[in-house]
């Protein structure tokens, strides 16, 4: 059977080619993907910044939902039709992450999408270990979010967000504002600090107290709207060196602050915070398959995450969606519509 | 009744001089001080570093010892002539800090005998909360060493040390030596990282593993002697950049990183590690009540601490004492013997 797969190919490049749809090997599940959202990680590997570890002929893509389509030999549990998404991690089983528990952060982790090919493709099949079961009713494009959600689940559940706590997220990008929806969840009071006025917008439609930093000094507006304690948790998803700036000034006395960012450059930190105010810091990658199960348990309950969904597109014009992410201040989360029909 | 009272009056200067000793006042104490070691603190005032907030008369000193002298009004559960060292914190009790109970660490603590005159002086008197009772059998040389031991342990609660697991401590100064015996009283196997010869080799005597990260790479060191798990636990003791670079390249996955040094700079940090690997790093500055009833426990049961103890100089001789430790590489802990007869 002959599927529409998209290729990343280099040099800001997609190519959508036909291919003959790959089977589901002994333990895997073969998938008719419905929706497929473009993750930041996605847009790094199309502007090239990933060329060393994905090649110039990979299928990408991981934020996806979809209905079992086949199943291997030996694998029971799933049925042909039902509703899916894959937590796309496969752990090695045998390093010292591994044999502490945390497979999540395997030293030789693979992740589908990037390491293997991905969701950008009609048909995809990946080992069964790796899928979560939805509600018959969760519609499909929602469901699209439940591996960003299951990030920032894993990061609420990581800084231990308890109810009534004062929370700060510093950025508001897709992950920055599904954190801030995890720490509402939680019972927490959230601000969120960010310099798009378009998120800005967005944030505070959603309900979310905002700062900008680049108009006012966030962390006295922390101190204020906290009568003077500061942020009990604080999320650093900036990657910026403001944002590490902003975390250890607004964080209260043994406040914690959740590392989500990808710095790529060693930043400044103001390390006699940590001893004087006895901060903590606690990094946060991936998720857990009980991420997942929270991340689907709230997304399904309708927690207003679905309005970062802010374009629908083809697999045919997947270029396009990649080039405006790139462009355009007033996007924040596009979905690839792999499958018209399912 | 006249006492001898040290007193740092700027410029590298101590002066010795007689005045009336301070008389309780309500809810105080009166110690007669036996010893009061010269704590890294000490050294940084002498230097001058700390001028705008002792001023140029003042008598330091918290490293104590002592017997009780006189109990002031409304004070019961102390007897004159009993052993006893002081807790040397003073909290506001209305601050957010205190209010959740984190009185050590409170937004206006006073430290006794930086912030009010200190032990350096043949009586002292101070708050009756601050007091801790000694086991009558415990030798006062060796009490000396429970306030930077309460540090020690503190520290080892706050990174949550467990048996059987590594530990590594950045820096064998007299805290770092007492981190490495708290966290080996705690049932961790310890490495510490040193660059000073001498200090490595108290440290060997001392049943420690060592490294010294100017012959070798320490990373590789700890990483080859925990098969290629590093150390769970991080103690960064240095405050130096080549220590914080060591700490996150140190680290095992999910490893707790325990911020024991003072940072006055803002270092670079691996901010990537943390995400990577989901690192934690935990603040720890001085100590609760439970710290100074442990590090007791600990001092008088016998753990070898007091080989730290490199000099006793009686108080006429504090300013040369102060002289020789930033001057000999040799000297670790030095006691002041503030009374002859205590």
């Amino acid at each position: 059977m002959t599927i529409n797969a998209a290729y990343y190919c280099g040099n800001k490049t997609f190519a959508v080619e036909q291919i003959d749809a790959p089977a589901p090997g002994r333990g895997e599940v073969q998938i008719d993907i419905a929706y497929c959202g473009i993750c930041g990680t996605d847009l790094h590997v199309y502007l090239g910044h990933m060329d060393a570890r994905i090649g110039n002929h990979r299928v990408i893509g991981h934020e996806m939902s979809g209905r079992v389509a086949a199943l291997g030999d030996g694998v029971s549990g799933f049925e042909v039709g039902q509703k899916v998404v894959v937590r796309p991690l496969d752990h090695c089983g045998d390093c010292p992450a591994c044999n502490a528990g945390h497979q999540h952060i395997c030293h030789k982790l693979k992740f589908l999408g990037l390491d293997t090919d991905g969701a950008f493709q009609q048909k995809w099949s990946v080992p069964a270990h790796t899928l979560h079961a939805l509600p018959d009713d969760m519609s499909l494009d929602h469901a699209a979010l439940v591996e960003p959600m299951a990030v920032a689940t894993h990061d609420v559940r990581r800084a231990q967000v308890q109810p009534g706590e004062d929370v700060l997220v510093i950025g508001g990008g897709p992950i920055g504002m599904l954190v801030a929806v995890a720490a509402r969840q939680a019972g927490a009071k959230v601000m969120i600090s960010e310099v798009n006025e378009h998120r800005l917008a967005l944030a505070t439609e959603m309900g979310f107290d905002v700062v900008n930093p680049k108009t006012v000094d966030a962390a006295e507006a922390v101190t204020a709207a906290t009568d003077g304690k500061g942020a009990d948790v604080v999320f650093e998803v900036s990657g910026t060196q403001p944002g590490v700036d902003l975390m250890t000034a607004a964080a209260a006395t043994r406040g914690r602050i959740c590392m989500v960012a990808i710095h790529a450059s060693k930043p400044q930190i103001d390390l006699f915070q940590f001893f004087w105010r006895e901060l903590e810091m606690i990094g946060a990658r991936v998720y857990e398959p009980s991420d997942y199960d929270q991340a689907i348990e709230w997304l399904s309950g309708g927690i207003g995450a679905e309005r970062l969904i802010t374009n629908v597109t083809s697999l045919g014009d997947i270029q396009s969606a990649f080039e405006d992410l790139t462009q355009v201040p007033t996007s924040m989360k596009t979905l690839i519509r792999v499958n018209e029909d399912v």
